[in-house]
């Protein structure tokens, strides 16, 4: 008989990119070698451009840095943040596969309550290959979860669920807290393992966090911008709150689905919380008008593609948030800008050089 | 010095009656005694009210039989039903607390993951006395629970949350399956905690289940009506699937929470699939067009309390469901049957005698 082979093809490996966006040389990922290793990396480098940033050996990776973004996208590099984690969604836009994992250089792997090490991304695949159950909540969680189904009285016609867009994963120790919270409780940390996969329902908006997700890019990927922020702009870290409020009205109206819940990594150092407030506080200012405007936000029939809403979106960004601030003029502009980008990076037969691309050795 | 004394009095022990309706002995109370022993007991006995059903030594209770509800409601008895757990609702009725805990009496003492017998009235106390948070998901879910709080990006306005008027809890073991479901999967079980209470977002329906369920009835008892079922009716197993649709459209209007999740009991008995299956089988059809009607419903302005607002619901189901089924026709009636019966029996000074009231010995 012959010898089966040990190697365990890892799912997606050619469909899937992980971005991740970086100002320090990458030592995180030998932790994550056993999980990452036959993926391909994205990564976007933010800041000094003249710096090096070191891969550990071994890994796939192609790498942007400023010039990269400038050279590629010419004047469209305007809707690039930079000195911003916001910068990785270039890495979106370059990439060719179809799911994206994006994921941040100071998050490293959790355990579960059995002291076994979380794959994440094997755990975000396999939320993002399942079905969502926006339209009626399972009081027993994910019902496609081995152990797990529809309860009495969940809709026979609703089993069936729709299309998984977005997976967002969670943060054991460091939670995702804001300034203002960081201060008032800078000791406490996140140990509450919650074993549960979730659809956020339609018409309820969440705070998406950029530091553990997942997506699918043929479904939502145009719609996963990241805004401006960061260098020259008034506002920061709300990057992935904005994507996260755009999807989410965008995936209501084409009938896709987001989950939140698993999985979780390991979270490892608190931001600075006198930075992020400086950088937050227009944000949670204006945050109490954006918040009504997507709760009521409507796109029209006729926006039948994740680009044709954006471009929506964006037209009704302008109309009602201008009056908030002029930056969302200009961040109207940007969104504008990110799809003609996007369309052009992935009209058929275009090819993107990065920086570096290769096995680092 | 003097001792301090040992005993702790448990939470709202005077504000809470304990409602379970049942054909049998009382021996699973048993089990339950550290934590019912100090609530009052109102229990709703179905089926041959000639029959003496048995309540352990000590509990301090009140029980009521069919003779007693037509005595007490006259022609108004016609809104509770019969041979069905759904008149577990006349014990809402007469209580005269402020909060309800009903429980069902194949429901067990469930163990946490460290293996600690759950207080799941505790829970269900904690969770009424916290606030709730419907208008915006929070990723960390409980955000008042113990090491947790709002993620950054959580508007601050929304912080203070709204009253809780119903808390939700779940089952390990036999899980709450339609006929269906336990045809298909005869042997599965649930054995998964997951530790989270969460809110039930705002405009999302979900399927209620009255086994393990506690309310504040000044907020929403005149809404937890769990309508016409069992004996001389064409339907059974939608009694709290109707009480939480119901429920939910009221409290979204009126700026209420529902939290689900946390406490689980132990469900030990499956109940038999065929027998569900003829119980159940026009409802599950029914269901289909059912939600679509309270996933629309609005209820104007005007509609300020909760009578109200079940009076008008009463009207919509006549207008809307009539034409399903003539049974809802007869809904409709008995929706508005029990308003009157509830404020009659809750104007103040009227007294209302059970069959037998005292503790047991």
């Amino acid at each position: 008989m012959a010898t089966p082979s040990s190697t365990v093809t890892p799912p997606l490996k050619d469909e899937l990119d992980i971005v991740i966006p970086t100002i320090r040389n990458l030592d995180f990922l030998e932790m994550w070698r056993p999980f990452f290793q036959h993926y391909h990396l994205i990564i976007v480098q933010d800041g000094d451009p003249s710096k090096t940033i070191k891969v550990p050996e071994g890994f796939d990776y192609e790498l942007y840095n400023r010039n990269d973004i400038n050279r590629i996208l010419g004047p469209k590099a305007s809707c690039i943040s930079f000195k911003d984690s916001a910068c990785r969604c270039f890495g979106y836009m370059v990439s060719k596969k179809k799911y994206i994992y994006t994921i941040d250089d100071d998050c490293f792997v959790a355990k579960d309550p059995t002291g076994k090490d979380i794959n994440a991304l094997q755990q975000h695949i396999s939320n993002l290959l399942s079905p969502s159950t926006p339209f009626f909540f399972n009081t027993l969680y994910d019902p496609y979860r081995e152990g797990a189904d529809f309860v009495r009285g969940y809709p026979f016609s609703l089993r069936e669920g729709v299309p998984t867009a977005v997976s967002h994963g969670l943060w054991l120790n460091i939670p995702d807290y804001d300034a203002p919270t960081q201060l008032v409780k800078p000791l406490e940390r996140n140990s509450r393992y919650v074993d549960a996969v979730m659809t956020i329902p339609k018409g309820t908006l969440f705070p998406m966090c950029g530091m553990n997700l997942a997506f699918d890019r043929d479904l939502i990927g145009p719609a996963m911008y990241f805004g401006l922020m960061g260098d020259g702009q008034p506002i920061g870290r709300y990057d992935d709150m904005w994507a996260g409020w755009c999807i989410k009205v965008i995936c209501d109206h084409l009938g896709l689905g987001v989950k939140t819940g698993l999985p979780y990594i390991w979270h490892s150092k608190a931001s600075n919380p006198f930075v992020n407030l400086k950088k937050e506080y227009k944000g949670i200012y204006w945050q109490e008008e954006l918040i009504p405007f997507f709760q009521q936000v409507t796109l029209p029939k006729e926006c039948t593609t994740v680009q044709k809403c954006y471009i929506e979106l964006a037209k009704q960004v302008k109309a009602k948030l201008g009056k908030v601030d002029e930056y969302f003029l200009k961040l109207s502009d940007a969104m504008a800008t990110w799809i003609e980008a996007w369309d052009e990076l992935n009209a058929s037969g275009v090819v993107v050089a990065p920086k570096v691309n290769g096995t680092a050795k």
